[in-house]
């Protein structure tokens, strides 16, 4: 199964785990929206390479690791759309989930997915129970206070910003879930992998700034321009659009230097250098240009 | 260390891991506002008195399965009482976490205990591996869907609303999470507890049925009157205030004979005892006479 059906696979069987028995069908219903479409489902691919490049010898738990990463993306995605943030009538094409289904069931969806990206590490664990102990310490960390997108979406409400804090917290960290996740899966350990989780996550960040600046909501499938609306801290502001896009470019360069040893190296840095591109669509290029 | 000072204990080193390193203050602050004060503890007190019949020979288990599920239930307080919700402006006799904070940190502190209820139980997942995995599995059970607290929120968005899920979910899933974590902790298996949770959760419904319609908001530290003011299925609407009484006692009667046998069943059914006792305030029952 290549990285994308296994991914696919692992969400449907966990969103279905969470609609079993007798659940309250119009959440039931509301688990399945917030997932798909699908997106790129960059941090769980992340955390597969990864896994892989480190043999990928406990698929049950890299698999559970990557997804509990994305139920986590989704769950925040649900919630950051919601009046109180950011008031965001599309998502991904379609009606934000609080439009389809009202902010109750949004609120509850939000819940649902934080408490099942735990479970489905949970429920892997007998494969290894001190690798799946660490699975769950690590996505905590990275969802919650102090360190994780909780914090970075906080620190919004803060009158004084620490720039590097709020970044790190509030895009980095899932990145730095997914490549720490990936190799703790696999048997090896958590701190080598942090640097380059932080990396990929900061060159996100810098692309999402060029995405928000240049181009338009039907091409985003969500609201553009609103860090500006906003009045958010963005590379493009800061630098420049040129100055983004080198800065870009610089980022990712220190990602693949930043890959520790393993045996899948070389596989994964060429997967981190496809990653880059990805990141700004030419059509965002052009515009710039 | 008495029972008590076992939970607030363990609650403030929670707290204080979320609230360390480079948090976003006002954030942080929020978090110790949503479990203080700590009202009666329920939860987390039936959790360490049946760890306590059943041995107790991992109190650092204990403790941390106690307090995860408090911590998840503050959560679902902060987030019941958002304006998409209860609407509630008091809480425990102060301004309700969104009155205080505002919107933004509400959602984002019931999001950051809920993944600190999962990092206190992975913290402490080294002395005993296979129990934590088990702990994670029952909390994320008991607070997700399709059984947990948020699938019983999640019935009160439905046109027809099964009455007996939806209680045993809203209600009695962390009193259920109580007494099987309990067990669990001090090594025991989950499924023979899961009875006396219900039961005692049952009961609480019904208890918290007639203070709802017998008390006033400032004895009750929230506003009152709510079930009947929101159309809500309560006790007394369906049997009166005699008849809820008359229910509440026969349930806890049940409660005490399906504690599991264990070295301290007379102190848990002693214990049991005293909780049904103090379910229903003297000044609720006096005021129904």
């Amino acid at each position: 199964m290549d990285i994308s059906a296994r991914i696919e696979a692992a969400i449907g069987k966990a969103i279905a785990e969470g609609q079993g028995g007798v659940a309250p069908p119009r959440l039931a219903s509301a688990l399945d929206y917030a997932v798909t479409p699908g997106g790129a489902r960059i941090r769980p691919t992340l955390c597969l390479h990864v896994a892989l490049a480190c043999g990928d010898d406990k698929p049950a738990l890299s698999d559970a690791a990557a997804i509990s990463i994305e139920l986590i993306h989704c769950a925040s995605l649900v919630h950051d759309d919601m009046p109180c943030f950011d008031d965001a009538d599309i998502r991904r094409g379609k009606p934000a989930l609080h439009k389809a289904y009202g902010e109750p069931l949004a609120l509850l969806t939000g819940d649902s997915l934080i408490t099942a990206g735990f479970e489905v590490l949970a429920r892997v664990g007998d494969a290894d129970p001190k690798r799946a102990l660490e699975l769950i310490r690590i996505l905590g960390i990275r969802t919650g206070m102090p360190y994780g997108i909780c914090a970075g979406q906080g620190w919004e409400s803060e009158e004084q910003i620490d720039l590097s804090a709020y970044h790190k917290a509030k895009t980095g960290a899932l990145f730095i879930a997914a490549t720490q996740m990936g190799a703790v899966a696999a048997g090896q350990e958590a701190a080598p992998w942090e640097e380059l989780g932080d990396r990929i996550g900061e060159a996100f960040q810098v692309a999402d700034d060029l995405k928000d600046a240049l181009l338009s909501a039907q091409d985003m499938g969500k609201p553009a321009g609103q860090d500006a609306a906003n009045h958010r801290p963005s590379a493009v502001a800061e630098l420049g659009v040129q100055g983004a896009i080198d800065r870009l470019n610089d980022i990712m360069s220190g990602a693949i230097d930043a890959i520790p040893s393993c045996p899948g190296r070389d596989d994964l840095a060429q997967m981190v250098r496809k990653t880059a591109e990805r990141l700004v669509p030419a059509k965002a290029i052009q515009a710039a240009e």
